[in-house]
């Protein structure tokens, strides 16, 4: 269970998620798990650039599965945590698609960049470029703005390698512009989820950010509001 | 002379400044008042926290003052930057008010600072907030955002002395919510430029960022532009 809206870009700060398991699994290993799923869900999220003071996660386990309790780092953590990532991935793009004012969700995946850091930095620029979330807004693959926001972010990248896709359809192929078919394009980006990914060429990790795209309503419900 | 709108948060980057003066001063002097100016007027200010690719300002002397040259940093020099600085934050403060769907310009000045740096940091903070800026937009004295913001920023700040005024009119005195005149802000919230003013407690540094409002028309401007 996850509760959010607005005011969203976790680094645990008004999120707050909840997640229950029938597993036994103790303390130590709860603890671990669910900091180290965090990092790639709920806290590469962003709906508007705005930390909270309050978010929060908690994992509570009762054991009632009556399985054995998982203590160590073996196979059965594993595999919890495989399935917490799974749960946690979904809440989070749940939480992206209830962004104050959203009518799609946005994934945003920086990829062949030369440290994690660096992708998610990446990533996170593109996520919280207001440009780039108005263009999703107007269905336009519009891979300038991405580009300039991943340019701004200042992270290392190889230009003639750069490549842009918009909901999986190649926008920027080796650092140029490239035909596609707008037809096709209209289609795609009328889908509840678009992906944009971005290959920076310049090594081998990865990120992935979640954010919504920037409305009218979103002006709306934070102008309206008054303390 | 200045051109923006938006796709604004210079670094030098879509601004173009173009600065004329009839002064005899050499392009060396010139360079380093342009730099020196830039700082504090220019890089200060963002409308939308996108950087663009090619931000530019120019300042060209002719020498048709008939005064003598300033090629030293003497008090010619030091007259000559004070009136640059002023030139180009009124310039700063028009782009501002031109912003994509701009309703009014934000002035946003973080004192008492531990350091400049840390000033600037909380200060662009605030002016790069969505929930400020809507709020401004909204006509309401949102403490509570601007605080929030100052707090995600990671500056030092002392809570028990932290204070904060929309418009002149403290808002936050001593860490705590005070009382105002709240036909006195709705009338102060009509003008043309709105300062926001956040004391830290940590220090003696200050600096100040200048932004707009965030309205339903820069959704508009930026959801309907197509490449």
């Amino acid at each position: 269970m996850a509760k959010g809206s607005g005011m969203i870009e976790p680094n645990m700060a008004t999120m707050i998620c909840m997640v229950t398991t029938d597993a036994a699994i103790s303390p130590e290993r709860c603890d671990e798990a669910l900091r180290s799923c965090c990092r790639t869900t709920l806290n590469a999220l962003t709906i508007d650039g705005e930390m909270s003071t309050n978010d929060c996660v908690f994992l509570l386990a009762n054991g009632a599965s009556g399985m054995p309790m998982i203590t160590e780092p073996d196979e059965h953590y594993d595999r919890f945590c495989t399935l917490l990532q799974e749960v946690l991935a979904e809440l989070t793009r749940k939480i992206a698609m209830d962004g104050e004012g959203a009518t799609r969700a946005i994934s945003v995946t920086v990829q062949n960049a030369r440290t994690t850091d660096q992708a998610e930095q990446a990533a996170r620029a593109v996520a919280n470029s207001l440009l780039v979330k108005t263009a999703v807004y107007g269905k336009d693959p519009n891979w300038g703005r991405v580009i300039s926001a991943v340019g701004a972010s200042g992270v290392s990248l190889n230009s003639k390698a750069l490549s842009v896709q918009f909901a999986g359809i190649p926008v920027v192929l080796g650092g140029a512009a490239c035909s596609y078919s707008r037809d096709q394009m209209d289609q795609a980006l009328k889908a509840e989820t678009i992906t944009i990914t971005v290959e920076l060429g310049s090594g081998t990790a990865s990120a992935r950010i979640w954010t919504c795209d920037l409305t009218h309503d979103y002006i709306t419900i934070n102008a309206e509001y008054t303390t």
